[in-house]
């Protein structure tokens, strides 16, 4: 373990040796446990049941996917294989039919293998490794961008879990409290998120995995903390931010801006 | 069972052959478990482990283990009874040191004793009932008196469990909402209420005894609730209300506060 804002201790995604773990979030925080998985439909599998979740990890596991299943259809001999591709990619986009990043990051890959002309394999899995290497740099981005604007906050809180294990690493919302942490935040509250619990399973583990202190909440004793003056901000992750501005988040997000306006918080 | 409003299926304590019966709440809903006391330091280590909870039936459980203490030490040859049941006393005053229903039964039920010339047993039993027949009627009335107010309201929400468990019986906030669910009332929401889940284990399994329909949601999903409309008023149980009006109360209470107001519900 270290507490070095820039090394990543948790990775919901690896790929290694050709395929892709992919940590099994329903078993944190009593078990540490990857499964290894070679074809599209066990990906397809591991985001329907949960394994993986968190909109951006959900993408990039997908574009994993049309690149394990391109490595296992494609041959030269096989003239069939970009239809078996294509199937793989249906099965996909139906695996979590809310997450905006699934099909983006599925239509990316469905691009790039269109201009690859001759042995497709390496390239799909460099475009997967890159995507996902661009949402960690995206991540630390935003994070040291969101710490710039919480200059003078000393305590966070949070709700669910947009950390690491969300995303390809680093995290969005949990991304700016790390950034911040290494700053002058002194204490970070996270709520339990009832009725999943991603809070108190996912956001705790995964600090604790960091060395990052986090002390958790109820839900329900948010409110009592914003009023006790202990809450300068509140970061939470967005499932979805629409053009006008609306936002779907997981449940307890309303109540807390409409918590944090009352007090006169920052979200 | 019965849905009359005025038939109680729900008790948390009973006076039978001689002895206490105290429902064991923590066991609840899996298990309907009594335990039969005949001694006050019983009693006591009850309402120290949580068996009985609720202020009101605290009060009422003490003054049932005075009755037990005299009814147990109490005899014309016994010239060291009084001691005996003043120890036990002692015993109770420190088994829940916040419980001021507590010290208010305890007094009762000395000052009776002081009264009593002859032999006091059965009259000490008696006015232990009669604290307990006073706190259900006034529960009735508190709960049609409530019910009056609330003339208009369809969505009712409580918090915790003030009703037929936390009393001698029928309950406080939950007594006005039984009364008012007679009425009009359409809709009854539940908070889990985190940590210790008293909504989803205590306050949904009495409802259901009753055979009163109610809808368990998580506490951070109250405030979407009442932003879509569903909620008219709030009706919580206090553990205490000082005379300038401030109030003390389980977690979340306060939260609901809050998003009551910037609603325009009532509480």
């Amino acid at each position: 373990m270290s507490s070095s804002p820039n090394k990543l201790n948790v990775h919901a995604l690896i790929w290694q040796d050709q395929q892709l773990a992919v940590l099994d979030q329903r078993q944190l925080p009593e078990q540490v446990h990857y499964d290894f998985f070679t074809t599209a439909a066990e990906v397809a599998e591991a985001i329907k049941t949960m394994r993986v979740r968190g909109a951006p990890a959900i993408g990039i596991a997908a574009a994993y996917a049309v690149a394990l299943s391109v490595q296992q259809h494609y041959s030269p001999q096989n003239t069939e294989w970009q239809k078996q591709v294509n199937a793989d990619i249906t099965l996909l986009a139906a695996s979590r039919p809310t997450a905006v990043n699934l099909f983006w990051a599925l239509s990316v890959m469905q691009e790039t293998l269109l201009l690859i002309e001759h042995s497709p394999v390496d390239e799909m899995i460099n475009k997967a490794l890159e995507i996902h290497q661009q949402d960690i740099a995206a991540n630390k981005k935003m994070g040291e961008l969101g710490a710039d604007i919480l200059a003078d906050a000393q305590g966070l809180l949070t709700h669910c879990n947009a950390g690491a294990l969300a995303t390809g690493g680093y995290g969005t919302a949990l991304g700016v409290i790390r950034s911040a942490q290494q700053r002058q935040v002194r204490e970070i509250f996270a709520g339990e998120t009832r009725p999943w619990l991603q809070g108190a399973r996912l956001t705790v583990w995964e600090l604790a995995e960091d060395n990052i202190p986090v002390t958790l909440i109820a839900d329900s004793a948010a409110a009592m903390l914003m009023k006790s003056g202990k809450i300068d901000w509140i970061i939470v992750g967005a499932d979805r931010i629409a053009a006008n501005g609306d936002v779907a988040n997981k449940i307890g997000t309303y109540s807390l801006a409409v918590l944090a306006r009352h007090h006169g918080q920052s979200t």
